[in-house]
């Protein structure tokens, strides 16, 4: 009689293993001195400096990177989408006021590849060392018959800390604040759905396109900007809230900020368009409201703050380097 | 020209945020004291007693359920999955001696089944509540193109609690010690690509076995068996190191705890087998090391003790209603 074995199910754990332990120096080389674990244990360890917070509140999101893979997997390029992930995370509790402090990964597929799984996991531990994060775990799932073959999933989570009476919640926001615009750098994480059926219906991804100036991949896979810093460097101008530009766009997420009876106005023409979204634009006639919706149009954190604050603010980000207009305010 | 709109990629936000909308009350019933955010914000906020310890480390980890959503998919059962993920974190942080605080999950899926995603979330709810862990964030992803029509994948992340002086490291496991292992609730979250493989050649899901005394899918999705209290009931005698049987099985997973030049002898047969997983070798012709790798074979924890603690310790779980057994010492 036949025999069945586990390999022949699809799942080969001793690649798994091996490709996970030539993995280990890239993981290691993001350990702060907080972690006390080793790559391989149950959990990974985390000690918390306590005396530094009077009150500390552990703040902690998970995301994805959606369909953005999609372009990673057709341009087999996989250094990236894993930067984006962190940089993506970080920015998503950097605008509580919080300090990223760990990052756990998830990557599932149908068959590891050692090359794509590698360029991916560097990925990770890259904007973890560049942004003091520890990669202390992760889950690397093979699941044939889930994913075809050569494509793959991930999703990460972050955990920070933040003393509670810094939490930026948002909750002295009102009618006349202002709302001052980041700059992105091109589509982040969120729109690639809408993007793909638009643009991959006239062009491939290696495909130079004029009004880029550059490939459809290189500007797809542009990395999610860490705001981190940024956010840092401008929270002592009386920022009142910060906003971080994904699914749902610029209004969809600053309204989250808001209490009941205040509401948003945002001028579409306030800041540098980037070419790639009205090419979409173009390309797709993609109403504006779903423009909207589905990109950060070129705007990738807003932040709330008192009129009297808007000029300093912005003189500092240009100080440190960065594009910033106002682009609207709270009504 | 004709128009593209986000929903026409595949992307309806508006059906999103009404599916979580409507969640809110499920979610919200896992909060404790300690959370401070409501669903909706970037990040979830959770304050921690640091005055119950002197050196708090936070343990973390991350997993998915693999292929035995495929089983949930095939017999449209989504209820238990969710709690199978949550149980399986909390699994492997409590075996480090953690106690669990918050978990969050990430969803993805080709297009979103409102009552899919409902089932689902309400399961991860239901177990985060059992456990007192709060429910404290997620992602939701809609991903056309990526996953299957009715397919989806799942991963969860648990961050827990330890003293530093308590922390289970198994780093005084030594020769002689004895490894007991504790009765799992069936396959938990491993071997499912085996198990389809050679199950499904000839069973369908809803088709009740004799050898099982039940329908497969009765089987195949029996809950992933919570320990936490189990862990926390027997650290008290001595015990030096628990590990927590997933993919790998018994030896795979156990020998993490070990130091180099100790290794593990096993007694197979010394305890009750389950049917399932003589049926599936039996059926597959699996060799015994594939059986051994691809499944917890009955055993679902293993604890590390010193042989003069075992007696009491048996006696302590039988008086906890829970079936234990000497499988087996380290050597």
């Amino acid at each position: 009689m036949k025999q069945t074995t586990y390999k022949d199910a699809g799942v080969d754990i001793a690649k798994g293993e091996e490709s996970i332990s030539g993995l280990k120096e890239s993981i290691h080389s993001t350990f702060t001195p907080n972690v006390l674990s080793n790559v391989g244990a149950f959990g990974g360890l985390f000690e918390l400096n306590t005396q530094e917070y009077k009150q500390p509140v552990l703040v902690s999101s998970t995301d994805g990177v959606g369909t953005k893979l999609k372009i990673a997997i057709l341009a087999n390029r996989h250094s990236t989408v894993g930067q984006d992930l962190v940089n993506h995370c970080v920015n998503d509790i950097a605008v509580m006021g919080a300090k990223p402090l760990f990052f756990l990964d998830y990557f599932a597929t149908a068959a590891l590849d050692s090359s794509v799984f590698t360029q991916v996991i560097n990925g990770f531990a890259k904007a973890c060392r560049e942004a003091k994060i520890a990669l202390i775990g992760g889950e690397t799932a093979e699941m044939p018959g889930f994913y075809q073959v050569g494509d793959y999933d991930m999703s990460g989570t972050i955990v920070g800390i933040v003393e509670k009476s810094q939490i930026l919640s948002g909750s002295e926001i009102q009618k006349g604040d202002i709302l001052v615009g980041i700059q992105s750098n091109g589509l982040h994480t969120n729109g690639y759905s809408l993007a793909r059926k638009v643009l991959l219906e006239q062009y491939s991804v290696d495909q130079h396109i004029e009004a880029l100036g550059k490939s459809l991949a290189d500007e797809l896979l542009r990395v999610h900007k860490n705001y981190f810093n940024v956010i840092q460097a401008i929270i002592p101008f009386h920022v009142k809230g910060f906003s971080h530009i994904t699914g749902g766009g610029i209004i969809g997420n600053t309204k989250r900020l808001l209490k009941n009876g205040l509401n948003l106005k945002v001028n579409w023409n306030s800041w540098d368009s980037q070419p790639i979204f009205s090419l979409i634009q173009k390309l797709g006639n993609v109403p504006d409201d779903d423009m909207r919706r589905a990109f950060n149009l070129g705007i990738g954190l807003v932040a709330v703050l008192p009129p009297l604050d808007v000029d300093n603010v912005l003189d500092h980000l240009k100080s440190i380097g960065e594009k910033a207009w106002v682009i609207g305010e709270v009504v």
